[in-house]
């Protein structure tokens, strides 16, 4: 098992042109592999912009769809373990936000369906994601040279439940896709990336969209890296940006071992 | 049920000498009732030094003792609700960390003791609570006319199944004295009374003595009073003092309305 990793999120602007955002998923994976990464984070919904009327157009059903097979070629040309942030998902009748991913060799390795729909109804803010997608049923993990990686998407944050089952499925690394906004962004984004990483003494990756004003829905942007401690390892602006830092396994067992929590509650 | 309570946290520095300390607290409270608060926290282990060797002196035993006493006339006195932070509480061979709280009549409505005892070996801070403490086993929670309160000690805060049994049994406010020291206090204090009061949508008074350098185990400080959208309503310094914030529990039952998120996981 190595001891380390550099991993690196991808914080792209999402257009309403498809091919244009593989695209520059393509260009900005090429940059962090550049940079050393071997596990690579695209954000939630990275294919399409984020509003329910628009999810059904982008949707794929694998093995076929265009998002997915360039996750797969892409994953496959770079040998990374690409987790494809989220995207539309279409199973017979029913639509998942779902986060597909690709080992090296381009074998999908991995498929998450969010399980915690965001439906909100707040000042500003009214969403309801469950009018569109169905919530996933199953807890993911994927096993990497690095240790086994968890997989959560955005409002996913919000359950401290879902994240002690991924640790009780021996994940050292949680990837979560998300796209926080304008008003929950700046309140909460980094307060929940940071407690779930503490709490549960792991790597988090917090993948966002750079923020784009002429969007449907904002997003705040601001993906995070954070270690075991609760330290920010790296932070991304409101703009594009590819965001690398390391992961180090080693570190994460010696803060369980001096500060011992897991398995106690 | 009253839809708002004005909550105060004594953040007292605190000595080798009992009656002093005591004096103290009578002090703070008075204070705190002066300024208009109903219910008032007082921090952990604020009737002696926090060291294993020395709790067994002050160690009381319900209804007997001297801070025990002092608890209940100060209650009564003031017509508060009183969350008597915590003291090592003897019953028969057993110790335990466990915090008294008592009502306007100065009577006895809730006794709850540490669940999770602080065992930790880390560079420059090795701890071992569970050397001279038993774990208590009870989550507990007491009515008051703002609602159910729910207790928590110290490092209890590390454990999100704890805060999630108080809300269940429909804790609306939790209090938890504590006393985090120059290395996990920086680091993790303000996130973890943030992110418990964010997860569970519930107001959370953080209680901890004041800082001393003179002292065997020296307190981080840094009071903090967090609403149920995780804003931070009132954060003492190092030093003595005592804080004061209305809680809103209309505002808390807006929260949950508008962000629907518990009993989702």
């Amino acid at each position: 098992m190595a001891s380390k990793v550099c991993a690196a999120i991808c914080q792209l602007r999402v257009t309403a042109d498809k091919k244009a955002n593989l695209a520059r998923a393509r260009e900005f994976i090429r940059l962090a592999r550049y940079r050393g990464a071997e596990l690579i984070v695209l954000p939630e919904m990275f294919v399409c912009p984020y509003a329910n009327h628009l999810f059904p157009l982008y949707a794929e059903s694998f093995p076929a769809g265009e998002a997915l097979s360039f996750l797969s070629s892409v994953a496959r040309e770079e040998r990374i373990f690409l987790v494809g942030g989220s995207l539309p998902e279409k199973e017979g009748d029913h639509l998942y936000n779902a986060s597909f991913v690709f080992d090296p060799e381009g074998k999908l390795i991995a498929r998450y369906r969010k399980m915690h729909l965001f439906d909100v109804d707040l000042p500003h803010l009214r969403y309801r994601e469950s009018e569109i997608f169905q919530p996933g049923k199953e807890v993911v993990v994927f096993p990497t040279p690095w240790g086994e990686v968890g997989l959560a998407i955005c409002f996913d944050l919000r359950f401290p439940s879902l994240f002690r089952k991924l640790v009780r499925r021996g994940a050292k690394i949680i990837a979560v896709p998300a796209a926080y906004n304008l008003i929950t962004g700046p309140a909460h984004w980094e307060l929940l990336v940071r407690s779930r990483a503490l709490d549960n003494q792991i790597y988090l990756l917090g993948a966002a969209p750079a923020r784009d004003y002429s969007a449907p829905y904002v997003a705040f942007g601001h993906s995070l890296i954070v270690s075991p401690w609760a330290e920010v390892l790296a932070r991304a602006g409101a703009g594009e940006e590819v965001l690398t830092a390391t992961l180090d396994l080693e570190y994460l067992e010696r803060v369980r071992r001096e500060l011992p929590i897991l398995g106690k509650d």
